[in-house]
């Protein structure tokens, strides 16, 4: 049997469930699990229903021309409907830290994850043993401030080539220039290593130790335009004490980076993430 | 508008959840909030449901009498529809510890717990001035082993003269007895100070001294014949180390006592908690 | 045997640790725990002792003396030796929330708090019956922004005629006056409703949920001039989702204060807190 | 300037605080960190003291002789004092189980891990290719229960020749032998996917799921004869619910597995972990 997820968001409006649950029944489907929020603030509608279908007479591609002129119409949602089985395809950007990318690679031949990594770009060579260790292709894309528009072209030549559907900034440290926001919007993971909003931008770690926290942390996002101001996916923490140096406060926050980027790759490949007003609904 | 929450089990089937959302939709509903889940395993479909009825003339009666004959009937199902408004009646069994009493009270006094606290119940006096001092009368049932039924049977007169829904053991101390228990089958909960089903019984931060241990728990769940063995509502947990002694145990322990049980409470009163094969279902 | 607590902090410097516990088996003290911090940035030590004297001939008094002229005066020591038996006295300001005042009166009645309550001081009436309840004098001690002045002074006097030894601020939502805070430098505990340094200032709670965080905090510090800058003595935090409207952080907030505040009050009271350079060295 | 750590352990007495400092002084070194902690039930005294010694002209070996026949010899203690400098070596147990062998190869292979690695250990050939990737010799010893006394006979034989000094059995899933855990007391870290006590044994998330519970925990514990009773050295947890299958708990468990491990592995290596009655003194 063919499994699906569906994810919606339109204008709260009666009826709703009703009608894509009546759907669902109509196309011989199976609910497996359907969550759904409201946001009552914004008066908006989320759904997300993992379904599988149970006649094979019966299309993908004729349930959401179907889905698309009847219920999609009426309550004019916006809508995605993806096939469980074609995994997405993630690129990895990297810089000279490799302990984001030794998790993730490790995660990713356990099969953990699921995605496919057709490739990484990186603007340093410094990690391109890793990438051989792992057998990923690993271009590199160097560039300065003065040719950043011919680097970004350049990457985004192989992002296309390579068909990819989403990226991980695995501790990046260069900021991503609109137009590659403006392709992968919403798209576009980032790590930050700090309990956002607390301590955005440059050596968190360093602010963190200055202020005497007692507890440090890190901040998966996606990337927008506001540096270290897009839409959580997920946050954790780490509790610290004055025995800690700031070097302590890098070693644990590593743990942390590794941990919460893993996790909202995790969500986003599975599709459990929906974005609205900069927010995220995060359906576990 | 009148505000219901709508409890569901039965074996799963097809178009459960179209059913029930078109029955709203007939008796106009609107879903506030849906959360379903189902037990694979066992193959049972549970779903919660707050709505608001949008139509004054349509009574809660008649939408109950309504929903009877038609899903319920059709779908073989477990129910029930509160009236969100209507605060159930806990009853408060303790013994001699004081900390949850203060806590539970403290959080009914500041407006914090959606019920109402007719009585107190205890088989020593120990605690009375407390009761007093937050104006909740105060019952002394003292028994011994030789007239613990009498003991149970003036508990029983008592919780049934202020029509209680649900019993909370505040540290209590005793085991309740099987009549007891049948009569508020999944309605009673009980604290315990361990992360079960580590250390069940007694000084169980004892045990968790001598075994070592790097983090403590408690857990709070309903009560059922096997001592400690009921569905788990609630559990958390806290690190210890080396440089705590069984009385630090016991103290960081009594937080953990409070927080578990207080939340317990919380979410039996919202009505989030189901049961089923001596496991929860929390619809958080 | 009396129990002692010995405080120091002094430029970092070859054989401190050797004088102090050579000091102490001169007095026929011993050491019951000591703990020990060398700040490499500040290049400052920090010792904590615990100890127990076992000579009743030699007195604290003379142990003090003593210890000032030989050891304090070669290290150029700043120190403090406490007696565990007395404890210290502690002023409540609240404000309008109660959630924090029962939850503090409860674990004070509980025998939790190695401290006296002499009196609550506030703005407003409202919490008059808690006190009441608990049978701690109560001081209403209301102002304007006009008359601030006159009720600091009278705040100053109360808290004299009490011989007051710290204050905690259970939401007291009123910014304390330099010359308050410079009469109790690094004793007045304030608790924060978010995690510092994110979210200062007014309605954290709102703020966070418009930037859609993961987790929510709570801060203790000491109060300094600028307002929530003061050094951090202890922090935690709660997951929070999507599903959670403001009113929930607010909800899941206050059990976030509450322990926090708890917390610090006790280690403060139990004199495991040092503060140096606006931030604390807490030893657990 | 050689970097030197300490540690000691021996039953309670006066002075010996004042004893090691002094003899400290005395061969012109300098405490950058003490930590004591003494079990008041079992009346032992423990230390972990890192120093660094100023004069070249006094070498290690001096010291050690010295410390052996003054202060060793009068208080009666076991003792261990360890160059930092020099990396210990870590031999890795392996079997099936991917996940650990990579988390630990990427950390050591980031420089995290202040141990060498020489050699891996398998029952099977599964994990070949990761210790190839990594460039780890990689020793297949197979055995049944026919032939594991030469099995273990082939294990030892490869632990001298490598000169191991300790063993991290990494999700190894075989029973050590009494004679292996005899030659490396207290040297063997396993990771177990529960939350000792609870759940030891076979199978633990199927019981975790089963009794429901709503915390999931690992623990890592030096191994003893008695499966899983062993010293516990560290532990973490995680949050499940009703939404969780036992495959989700696996999952979830992967990621406490591998931090546990690494954090147990960390510690050990950097000389943290002192042992007592079946207990871990952990100085952090």
């Amino acid at each position: 049997m063919q499994k699906i997820t569906l994810l919606i968001h339109c204008k709260d409006q009666k009826g709703i469930i009703a009608a894509v649950t009546n759907f669902l029944v109509k196309v011989e489907g199976n609910i497996i699990y359907l969550d759904q929020h409201v946001d009552v603030e914004q008066n908006v509608f989320f759904m997300r229903l993992e379904g599988e279908l149970t006649n094979p007479l019966i299309s993908v591609a004729s349930i959401k021309a179907d889905f698309e002129q009847t219920i999609a119409h009426n309550f004019k949602m916006s809508w995605d409907l993806y096939n469980k089985e074609i995994k997405p395809k993630m690129a990895l950007f990297v810089s000279k830290y490799n302990h984001c990318l030794y998790d993730i690679l490790g995660r990713y031949s356990a099969g953990e994850l699921n995605v496919e990594i057709p490739m990484i770009i990186s603007n340093h060579l410094d990690l391109k043993p890793i990438a051989d260790q792992f057998n990923i292709p690993f271009h590199h894309v160097p560039f300065t401030k003065d040719n950043k528009i011919e680097g970004e072209q350049q990457q985004i030549e192989l992002l296309k080539k390579y068909e990819i559907n989403f990226i991980v900034l695995a501790r990046y440290m260069q900021i991503i220039t609109p137009r590659l926001i403006s392709l992968y919007e919403n798209k576009i993971i980032n790590i930050h290593h700090s309990f956002l909003p607390a301590f955005p931008g440059a050596k968190p770690y360093h602010s963190a130790f200055k202020r005497g926290v007692k507890i440090i942390g890190a901040t998966s996002h996606y990337v927008t335009e506001e540096l270290d101001e897009g839409p959580i996916i997920e946050q954790d923490i780490a509790r610290v004490s004055h025995i800690n140096s700031v070097e302590d406060f890098i070693m644990k926050g590593r743990d942390l980076e590794r941990l919460v980027l893993a996790r909202a790759i995790k969500l986003h490949a599975d599709r459990k993430v929906m974005v609205y007003s900069n927010k995220t609904v995060v359906f576990y």
